[in-house]
């Protein structure tokens, strides 16, 4: 069924997310226990074949600076990250330490938001009418004291795999870049595949690059973090699902594109998407990189190594995640 | 130049490490704008024959949980990772978020310090007399603003290779752990590496397991964090110099035996290797599944990516690097 | 009826819980829409009268220092303050501020639990059976966006009036303190002010000293928050109610005594006085300077003003409280 | 000297800086050892006197709100303060909590900068030319460990007195405000005083209104944290001396008038005010409330208590003063 069809078929957001989160959910695919959704795709055979690509030995970080020049402008109370010295060079090179035969040191502390930068969404991050992945009330599940079940420290050693780039902003975009608004369709996702000469399979870690980071570390971050931005439209879902990829990741905000496509609505791809399909979504990825390596000298395929902090019952997780070609 | 005989050249600390640092110093070896000292040593084709290392396609975690149930205790102002919620399932199962359509979520944040758990040292840690890596004025390198030359960010990409683990633990101790304050030395790691059939080589990160860890687990952490432990000698300074690895990392606290070889002293194999040599430490990590792994099917040698948050002026970055076979 | 009689009419915490809450709740005594439950009692005119106290103009403040040598170990996440420095002196005075015309400074943050030190619970930190304060629903009250009916900064500006300082460590105990596990009684509470020659009155804040700071102070924290300590006996619940007092405090970490009355009981009268009474409870205050100057110099009443800081939403604040005499 | 001729001797910043410095330097007036400043000033006499000007028993909070509706931008690792739950109302109502006999609770932390919102500045958070107060090193005064001299916590008890509002804005301004940009002089200032019927005196805690929080309330943030406002001018520093007042408060950002008065200057004002002549200022005072009653009512001068948390070394302190009329 087209993008178009499915559209044609939903009046609400209500309507369609109902139908989509009833076409596209995985509960109860990996048994009732189950707490990585869509990471079960990922299959050690398909690591060793990833580790294959690695030819050049050259490595990319996809992940942006943590700093206090980032996009969070407070909205939810999502600060750009803190970080504070509790010892300085300053202070050992005037003896202010104590320490003896010469030794000093320089030591620091953080206070960040989980998803403020580069990240990974966990499965306890977004509910569907108080269900949480694999059919779980969303108040068994995370509490005050965070993810009692999907904690993202449930994933720490298995997002490795294979990674696929896909670059929708220079292969349908203009001048490399897509416009805020636009929603990226699976007809856009199969030109890009095309285009590239790679094919999206089963346990794949797809990079979706929109080409918006780029548009604003030239013109200021604006509204990047919850404003207007390219992404994956609603009508994206079933493509996700069908593709049984492992994990999609973005150089937005949000993933899916904003404004949303609804009226009134509030992020319902990731309502369908998490809950109800279980997958894994990274956003705020840095491609540019990547995207750049790609376009010189192929190898849209690639090994990606993209493990978050292990943080006991956290909704999400920070990560540096390395692609390694 | 044996340890022994090392040992009986130096009578004080002061003396000891004014040596050490002479004789392995990597001051200008990659450059005087160099900020990633003895990564130089891992090279891209490096980089390409670990990933050929991958096999099975199985990966372990080598961090610990990042949560309150940790060895800090408070000394020097660090604590355990603080992580509380800014929304909740609870919240969203009673209708308490404001948003549409049946959408709910959880978001979360985190105050930590950067040395709390699994973690590099960045080169900007330590100091010897004033200096930090590379010569630089320890004052020029690290204020309040952070580690503004050789802040972790630079590094971001590049830590991922050949990882090499010595089970010190299992080859020379008893019951597969070395107890505190036992000094291991450049003839324990080179047994090690004998009896795992596995040699260490320019441009590997090497992990050390003492066992230590495993047996906090068992016993709970007591003074985990800086109190006694196995650890690097002093002494093995020469041979950290001269095998060319690109970095080490042990399942301690503080990578060297504690307490310290030398009266008074206060991690002097840290004083040699940070500022003078440009080593990259990890201290606290979770060797325990690899190491059983390892002992079951062998792979002593394996692909590693153990990339930090990019944290910009950080001296130091929380990291859960991923071990594939 | 008397404590012992009190106590003989009830079998379980359950039973003793549901009793008292009935006899002494507030609920509606000052509207439906009340947040401020017994600091009402507190009138102008009374503080007013409050003012007339001061003659010497000496000063004395009832806060512990916030700082790391403070009693949290981690429970329920409760760490200690982390103050960690934005700019120092060490970084002025070497001249790596950037700052024209000789001006340098330094800036600092802190992360801390609202109830790691001394403080006001708020009217939202405790709930009876899902009832929050004047019979509210606890998930109405209190989400992860904080109180949003009785947060702290509802108080901001009322909590100045008369104090009484009851130092029932010296008036009852032995060496001027209670041992831990003693409970306070209104028989111990009527004894002391008639020693102190000193009447309790409606719209007070009464100060408690049990003596159990100024014996830890002495031997170590030891398990100041949280474990045994001497209090107020659930039993004092009745002359809390009828003596009418604005709020009150003691130099523990729990107010009541621990362990509590009942086996297996939490904090029992915590529930009948926060969410039934609407009582203002002040924990961990320093009662040492001002009981020794009354112990000197009489004036057991006094002008007190001990303004939380109005963080919005907050169930708790700490608090500088200054005593003027 | 008038403002006037003040001005016409110094040239720049740094010659106008100097004369001042000389000029008003409190240095040695209270001994070698002091660490307060013209609180020195403040005795308990006039502490005792302050106390009797209540006489209708009313308060004010001085203090806005501390939550993320704040001014702060992010500048200087500024930002608003993050208040997160540590154990929620929802969770109990849920019966999440784990707790006996119906006992339900919330519990939160705070991460903030100290001088976010409404807060003393400490003597140690300005520096002149290297040198803290009474002639101290700043780098002896203030380290990564914080202010290890004239740490907030050493007036933990003294900021108790007598308030003085000068209505600078009500009584000079058009509409109750002064412009952005302007300059409050000492001539400001003694006519305002006249026009209330008030006289500034030794020991005294000044409040000077300029207006701007009213208007920013009204027309948003815009650039309150660190933009243009209205202060005091750089040429009322004499006044501030010899007026021989303990504290000043204004209810903008940075007490003095922005822009500075001298081209490329920083807070020329500060760094005479503070490291030079020992001088507390306040800002970020919310005085709207305490000044609509005193032109209601009159009543300029009032008991002030205005004690900063005792954060063990910290060059500020966020404050909830309290004006009892």
């Amino acid at each position: 069924m087209s993008g178009t069809a499915e559209h044609a078929a939903a009046r609400t957001a209500e309507e369609a997310v109902a139908e989509a989160a009833r076409a596209y959910s995985n509960w109860g695919r990996w048994g009732g226990d189950d707490v990585r959704g869509t990471l079960n795709f990922l299959e050690p055979a398909m690591r060793a074949r990833a580790a294959a690509l690695v030819v050049r030995g050259e490595s990319f970080s996809l992940s942006q600076r943590f700093d206090m020049n980032g996009p969070q402008k407070g909205w939810r109370r999502r600060t750009n990250p803190v970080h504070t010295m509790l010892d300085t060079g300053t202070d050992a090179a005037l003896g202010k330490q104590g320490f003896p035969h010469g030794i000093g040191g320089a030591d620091d502390v953080i206070a960040m938001p989980l998803q403020c930068s580069t990240q990974w969404d966990g499965l306890g991050h977004i509910f569907d009418h108080g269900k949480a992945w694999n059919g779980r009330d969303a108040a068994e599940a995370v509490t005050s004291d965070g993810d009692l079940v999907t904690g993202i420290e449930t994933i720490a050693e298995v997002v490795a795999g294979r990674g696929v780039l896909l670059d929708v902003g220079r292969v349908v975009g203009d001048g490399g870049e897509l416009p805020d608004g636009f929603a990226v369709t699976a007809e856009h996702l199969e030109t890009t595949a095309a285009a590239h000469g790679v094919e999206v399979g089963r346990g794949d870690i797809v990079c979706v690059r929109t080409g918006q980071l780029a548009r604003v570390r030239r013109e200021g971050w604006g509204d990047y973090a919850g404003g207007p931005a390219p992404g994956l439209s609603f009508w994206s879902a079933g493509w996700l699902h069908r593709s049984q990829i492992a994990a999609i990741a973005t150089d937005t905000w949000g993933f899916e594109v904003r404004p949303n496509e609804f009226p009134d609505a509030f992020q319902p791809l990731h309502q369908v998407a998490i809950p109800n399909m279980g997958l894994l979504i990274g956003e705020m990825w840095d491609l540019e990189a990547l995207a750049a390596d790609c376009a010189a000298h192929g190898g849209y395929a690639f090994q990606l190594v993209a493990a978050p902090l292990p943080i006991t019952g956290a909704v999400g997780s920070p990560v540096n995640p390395i692609a390694l070609k």
